[in-house]
This record gives structure tokens, C-alpha cells and sequence, in this order.
């Protein structure tokens, strides 16, 4: 774990500092393509950190598909195969709250995703190899020899408490001071913002939400009859606080939903600053925030952004988050820190489904005490950020001009802008034929908006096939943009 | 599995005929307390069947408590320590629908339930013993080990097809052709009842429940904020469907909760001619029913009983259960048959949690198909059987006259009308000041009827702490009724 030091500054591993100072050179064109970065011995002896420290960050960097390893001769700045589009445009603010249905076009995704032939560009999901599956499942394989009745019991909520002491514990990691009694689990993230909806906001009520956001929260939202505002998410900086103060003067907004940590499907990270002032704002006006911080732990920088809820003193942050994207989605196993609702949240779900399974818990416990969780957690970021720049590149190199791309931040899902005037619900339709999934824009608004946008997940390992995947998408953008 | 023969009758043991059988003559007094029973193989030669079904059967009555061995001298009907008294009388019906508010009583039972230190009367609960804890946790382990990534995939609603399977091939005991297609997978029945309640009613609107009900049913009631009618539930018959066909004229009713076999906490089992009177009266109106079958292959009587559902020709009947008290609770795996609201209900399981967690279902999935279900279930009714009558006799025996005891035809859950005037509030305070847990009759309406019942689980073995608990409860009840 990355544990912070007593300023309550982050210790990060030397190894992730070195490859971040790297990437910013690079980045900023201070080191460009083809130049050759310093020998390893060189850069130890420069910045006084060990041979292994250096050969770990260039293998980092290598993963990031930033530079390359040339056999006898060192390592060098990588060519892009093209210089990366501009980033999309921000979404103009609407003034209006609306009824949500996204439910036939997810329904369309998903059932692309049970489909091993079709390319996975479309749901958002890490490739089985990136995760410590067999591990996870050796786990809980011992554990259920040995647990007996403790394996079939129910464990009522607020849940399982070596379960909630671990996730107490690397809250830390995200600035914040929670205790195990704090915590409730659930079946996943899902579930903990169904439950927070459900105890924060009626149907006919309005919330805010962010625009572009996660489908499967406008797919809750929907089913509760929750009515929502679409707050404009800016590329660089997560949901725009001006618009959300307008919003919250005109309409009578019961809650906020947000995913300050690498949205989905921007990958922005919003930054510190702005967490507090979202977190006072709303705490002016007793507004309860539901923060989304599923990818938290994704993140590319060596350091892990703080949750929102870590500025919160009024108990109004509900956070949620969960294993899904990190060890084993079909474990099911999530959690919610809900601040002054701990009680409704609780009960509500005892109401509604008794407990979660009891064994699956148990396993993520033990995982996560046995500590091998952040060294997973280093290379799984290694990855899935080498993979974002990857198809990134594949992007700027197939689409045709007046394509923009998102700068994700952490997470694995890539926000693409398509030419004016194309369609991403017909690209979809198009490129299904070709055995291609993509999640069209449309699926991110409540609104329907983002009819040029598309969402790439990234959560899979390059591959020719992924390539060539990439070159067929270009070609039919090129083909419905008449270029 | 009891398997149905070609005319729809279902195919029975030999023993549990006998059983049957002489278990009636015991019950109609011509056999008494003290007379001897045919010897074995008397009996053997005058019903033509071997000696072996004959001691088979006799295990039984005796595991019912209905007969004992005396050494070197035969079977011999037991004294029945007291006459049990006679049954509660039926609930008037009451002619307004009101919101629903179970909650902080719910919490306190289920606080206790949780402490191994008090007597086990309170939740209903089956002891761990009854169920095939290790055998189900080895199996989970098996398949862990070899899963893969199968093992932590999502697996999306509808669920696990092997489960669906298993369960589509066992609803045939209730009488019900039922395809894999039909079901959906979910965490325990009450996540069951929660879609389907949800699927059909919205706050504010009414629908009809049983009244004494389930706990668990109030609480989902109460968190959607949807009003009940509660209609009474005769002590012989379930459902008073007069009295529903009353309230169907009065009320706007969206749609109907009821438990036919079984039900909690009576365990009533409606007539065959009743659930398709139900399923007909509400079918003319187009009103879905939701049915809670739980606890429909827990029968004392040999033959399980019929679910309203295979009555059904219109798809409006909505069969909830789970493997929560015959294998594992903690393991939360549950289905739903929803009929012509599949696709509704596999929608908003999906929006509300994505996937039940898909190890579990595996493990139970597996243990269906092996085989050893049915035999553990029947072993599992016999012991319940027999704790029910130990339960329903010592009452009998401790507790003051105008005492009232229900007569379960299954299940593992006994209703207790106290003497007029008994709060069954006080008698749960006053006894968990001794450690020992009931469930006061409030709980079970909606309007907190019921003061002076309490439900008993009988779930537990019978053991002398146990008789020590009723004959103290039995104590306090004649302190409050001041006898």
C-alpha cells in the first residue's frame, strides 16, 4: 500500500517518481522521439537512487509505450505513430432536468460483451489476464474448506467486518480518516449507489449528475424515476462547479452524483481544489454528494488523488466504490461510506436483499490483508496505462481529421470525438457487423447528446487484432463523415 | 426428487405413505397415547411392503415425536406431555390500506439473532446442523480452484444457466412446467420479492398482503413506501380470498403478496382449490401475485404441495425462492420466475446490481445436479417436523390456559396467541432479559396487530436449554396475563 508519510504527503515508490519525471520530459517535448534517455548506471548515479530503481522505472516506461529498448544500445523516445488529436470539446450546459432512458442501448452492449468473437471496445471491462484471478479464487477455495457455519451464515449488514477494516485502512490512500463502523458493503458499486439513491432521492426528485456520464448510473436513475440535471464534465477537471452552482439555483436538486477520480467515460480527474469547493458548495445547501470513486486506484500519476470525501466534515460525501474493476467483478463485492445516512443505508439494505454472500467477502478480505494487493494494483496501472496510450495512438493514426481524443488520466476507457456529423449510433450498428464493439455517446447522457462520441474501452492488451480493429473503425468514421 | 407419475400425482416413498398414514390414525385418536403399533412385520405383510419401509417409517413417526421404541417390545404411541390447545383464532380483516413501518422491531429481533449466547426463538432461522454446510463449502472449494475466469466473470442477469436449469427441473415438485428461460437469478427471495414489488407498485400506490406476514415482506413494503391492505390469513387456509375479493372491490390494488405454503408465521397451506381460485379471481382483473414459496419444500405430509404458479395461464403469477433454509443462507442464491415480467425484472436486476455473484450459484448449481438434494431435504422435513411438535408440546405444557397454538403443515415456525390482554411486547422485553429471543406479533402487520402473539422458530434441535426457555416463557406469560 501507498502509505502516506506524517506530513500526509504520499510515499511513493522511487521507481514511479523517475518514471513520472520521464513521462513529463517527454511530455513536454524536453526529451523527444528518437533521442536516447541516460544509461541506466548513468541516471542512478545522477539522482542517487540504485541500478534496480532505474531499470524498474525504464521497464515502467516501456509499459507505457513511452520509450523503447534498442538490444546494445539503450533506450530511446518512442515515435508516436502520430501526434494525438486535439481533446474533445466540453458539453454545453443544459438548463433543463429530464427523465432518463438509456436501457435499450445498454442492453445492446452488454449482450456484445457475453460474446468472446466481438472485439471489446464497448463495455468496460479489464481483460481477465490483467487480474489476479486464480489467486483470488485459490483464497477462497481454502477458506471455504475451513469456514464452516461462518461460510454459509448471513452476514447482515453493515457487512463483514475484516472486510471493512481493510477497506478502512487503505482509505487512507485517498486522504481519508474512516473507521470500520463507517462502512457498509455491498453487492458491488452498483449496488452502494442504488442504495444511497434510494435513500437520498424520490421519483419525480431531481439530482445532478455529470454529462458525459457512466450508463449504468443513468440505467439506476432511470429505473428509481429520479429525474436528472446534466452538469457539463470538462475533459481536464471532472464536473463543471459554475454550471452546478447555476444548477442548484434554479432547480430544487436533492443530491449530486460524480466521479471525481478518472470518470467514466472521461478518465478526468478533478482536482483538489475543486473537490473542496464541490464538497462546501453543496455543504452550504445540505446537499448530500454521492461519489462514484470506482477507478480511484487506477490512477497513471504516481500518486492516488484524494476522494472528495476526504474534505467532507458535515458527513454529506457518500462514497462508493468497489473490486470489480481491480480483482473480480463476478465476486460482487463493493462498499459504502455514507456519512450521516449509515443508518438508512444499512437498513435499507437488510430491507432489501438481507446480506451479501458471505464467502466472497471473506476471499477479498484475506487477499487484501495478505498484501500482495498493491503490488497488483502497481502493474495493473503499468498496463492499463500502456494500453490507453496504445489505442489512443491507434486512434490518431486511422481516424480521419476532426477526430478528438480524451487525455484519461487513470482508468481504462478512452472518450473519442468523432468528426461533426457522424454517428456513433451508426458506427455502432456498422461496426457490430464487423464484429466490433463500441459504447456509442448516446449512452452517456440522459439526454441522448454526444451523437458524435464514442467510449473505447482499453481494458485489453494490445494485440494485432486489436489493431486492425482500430484501422476498420477509422475507416467507417471516414466512410459516415463522407471523407 | 419426488417425481410426478403420468396422471400428475405425485410419486411418493413407501415410508412417507405410512407415515402418513399412521401419523392420521394417531391425529383422529384411533390409535392413543400408550397403544402398540403392528409389529413390523405384521405391518409389512398386511401393506405388501418390506420390512425395511416399515422400519423406515416408524424412524420417522418417532423422529416426530409421535411414537417411541420400547426396548424388546414394540412401538407404542407417545404420551403427548399435554393436549395442545386450540388454534389462534382468524385475524378480523380490516378495511383500510396504510403505510407500512416494521423497522426498529425488525432490528431488535435480528440484533439477538446474532448473539450465540441467546435462545434461538426469535429470527427464523433452521440450526446449522440441519443443513449440508461442509459438503456445499467443499463443493465451492472444488470448483474455485478449477473456475478460472469463469469464476469471476459477471454473470449477467438472467443468471447462471445451470442453476436456472436445476431449478427449472425441480419446479415440477409444485406442479409447474417451468423453462430455464423463465428464471431469473437472484440474491436470496427477498431480493426477489424486492424486483418484483418494484416491477409492479410504486410508492404511494396499494397493494394486498397477508396479514399475520413475514417480517421481511413489511420491511420492502415500508422502503418503497407502498401501502398495504392487509387481508387475513385463516390458520387452515392461508389467504381469507372473501375477504380479498372484498378489498379487490374497495382498493385500487396493483398487486398481491402471498405465501400459500407454509406461509410465515402461521404455516398455512392453502388448498389446491384455493390457489386456483387466487390465481383466477386475480387473473379476471389482470392483478400479478406474487408468490413467496421459500419454505414449499419443507411438507410435513409427504407430498409437496402445489404452487399457485401452476395455476397460472397468463403469466401474471410472479414464484419467488431461494436455497437459504434448506442449504445456506450466507450463500444469498435465490430465483424468480416472473412470467410475463421476465424481461422487466431481468432489466432492473441488472440496473440495480449488475449480477448476483457467480461462484455461489455455481456451488449450488452443483450440488442440485449431484443428486443428494432431495435426500437432504427429506431428512432435513423430518427433523423440522419433529421440532415443531416438541416446540408446539412443551407450550402446551408451560405456558397458561387461553394460550392458542397454530398447527404447521411445514416450515420450521411456530404462531403462539398468548391469553387476551399478554403484550407480546413485554413478554420480548421480559424474556431477553433472561436470553432468550421471540418475535413479538406486531412485527408480522402492518398495523401492528397481533399484540399478544408471538412466533417461535423451531429451527433448533430440541435440547433441555430449550425446554428450560419455554417453560420460562411460559412463566413470564402467566405473570403478565396475572393468572
Amino acid at each position: 500500500m501507498t502509505m502516506r508519510a506524517a506530513d500526509g504527503s504520499p510515499e511513493v515508490h522511487l521507481y514511479e517518481q523517475v518514471i513520472t519525471e520521464m513521462a513529463a520530459l517527454i511530455d513536454a517535448g524536453a526529451l523527444r522521439p528518437g533521442d536516447r534517455l541516460p544509461s541506466v548506471r548513468r541516471l542512478s548515479r545522477q539522482r542517487g537512487v540504485s541500478v534496480a530503481t532505474v531499470v524498474q522505472a525504464y521497464l515502467g516506461l516501456e509499459d507505457r509505450g513511452l520509450v523503447e529498448a534498442r538490444p546494445q544500445s539503450g533506450h530511446y523516445v518512442r515515435a508516436r505513430r502520430a501526434p494525438l488529436p486535439p481533446e474533445p470539446r466540453s458539453p454545453r450546459p443544459t438548463t433543463t432536468a429530464c427523465k432518463v432512458s438509456v436501457r435499450s442501448l445498454v442492453t445492446r452492449v452488454y449482450t456484445a460483451a457475453r460474446d468472446p468473437s466481438i472485439v471489446p471496445f464497448g463495455a468496460a471491462y479489464p481483460s481477465p489476464e490483467l487480474l489476479p484471478t486464480d489467486k483470488l479464487n485459490r483464497i477462497l477455495a481454502v477458506i471455504a474448506r475451513s469456514a464452516g457455519w461462518a461460510g454459509v451464515a448471513y452476514d447482515p449488514p453493515p457487512g463483514l467486518p475484516a472486510l471493512r477494516r481493510q477497506v478502512a485502512r487503505r482509505a487512507v490512500d485517498g486522504g481519508c480518516a474512516l473507521g470500520p463502523d463507517e462502512i457498509v458493503t455491498t453487492s458491488g458499486a452498483t449496488e452502494a449507489l442504488h442504495l444511497c439513491l434510494r435513500v437520498v432521492a424520490r421519483r419525480g426528485e431531481t439530482i445532478a449528475i455529470e454529462s458525459p456520464t457512466y450508463f449504468g448510473l443513468l440505467q439506476l436513475v432511470e429505473s428509481l424515476g429520479i429525474r436528472a440535471v446534466e452538469i457539463p464534465s470538462l475533459p481536464r477537471a471532472g464536473m463543471d462547479l459554475d454550471a452546478l452552482e447555476e444548477a442548484l439555483g434554479r432547480h430544487r436538486i436533492k443530491a449530486v452524483v460524480a466521479i471525481p477520480n478518472f470518470s467514466n467515460p472521461l478518465g478526468a480527474v478533478m482536482p483538489d481544489e475543486s473537490k473542496e469547493r464541490l464538497v462546501g458548495l453543496l455543504g452550504r445547501r445540505d446537499i448530500p454528494l454521492i461519489e462514484d470513486d470506482t477507478h480511484g486506484d487506477l490512477h497513471f500519476d504516481d500518486v492516488r488523488p484524494r476522494v472528495a470525501k476526504s474534505f467532507d466534515r458535515r458527513g454529506l460525501v457518500m462514497l462508493c466504490s468497489s473490486f470489480s474493476k481491480t480483482l473480480a467483478p463476478g465476486y460482487r463485492v463493493g462498499w459504502v461510506a455514507p456519512g450521516r445516512f449509515r443508518d438508512a443505508v444499512e437498513h435499507l439494505k437488510f430491507a432489501q436483499s438481507v446480506a451479501s454472500p458471505t464467502l466472497p467477502q471473506m476471499a477479498v478480505a484475506q487477499l487484501l490483508e495478505e498484501g500482495g494487493y498493491d503490488h497488483h494494483l502497481r502493474a495493473l496501472r503499468r498496463r492499463l496505462a500502456a494500453q490507453v496510450v496504445r489505442v489512443s495512438e491507434a486512434v490518431a493514426e486511422h481516424f480521419p481529421a476532426g477526430t478528438r481524443v480524451a487525455r484519461p488520466a487513470g482508468g481504462f476507457v478512452l472518450w473519442v470525438e468523432l468528426p461533426f456529423g457522424v454517428s456513433s449510433l451508426d458506427l455502432h450498428a456498422r461496426a457490430m457487423e464487423k464484429g466490433i464493439s463500441v459504447a456509442p455517446g448516446p449512452l452517456f447522457s440522459a439526454k441522448h447528446r454526444f451523437s458524435n462520441c464514442v467510449r473505447l474501452n482499453c481494458g485489453y492488451p494490445w494485440t494485432d487484432q486489436l489493431d486492425q480493429a482500430v484501422r476498420t473503425l477509422g475507416r467507417l468514421v471516414g466512410e459516415l463523415s463522407g471523407s
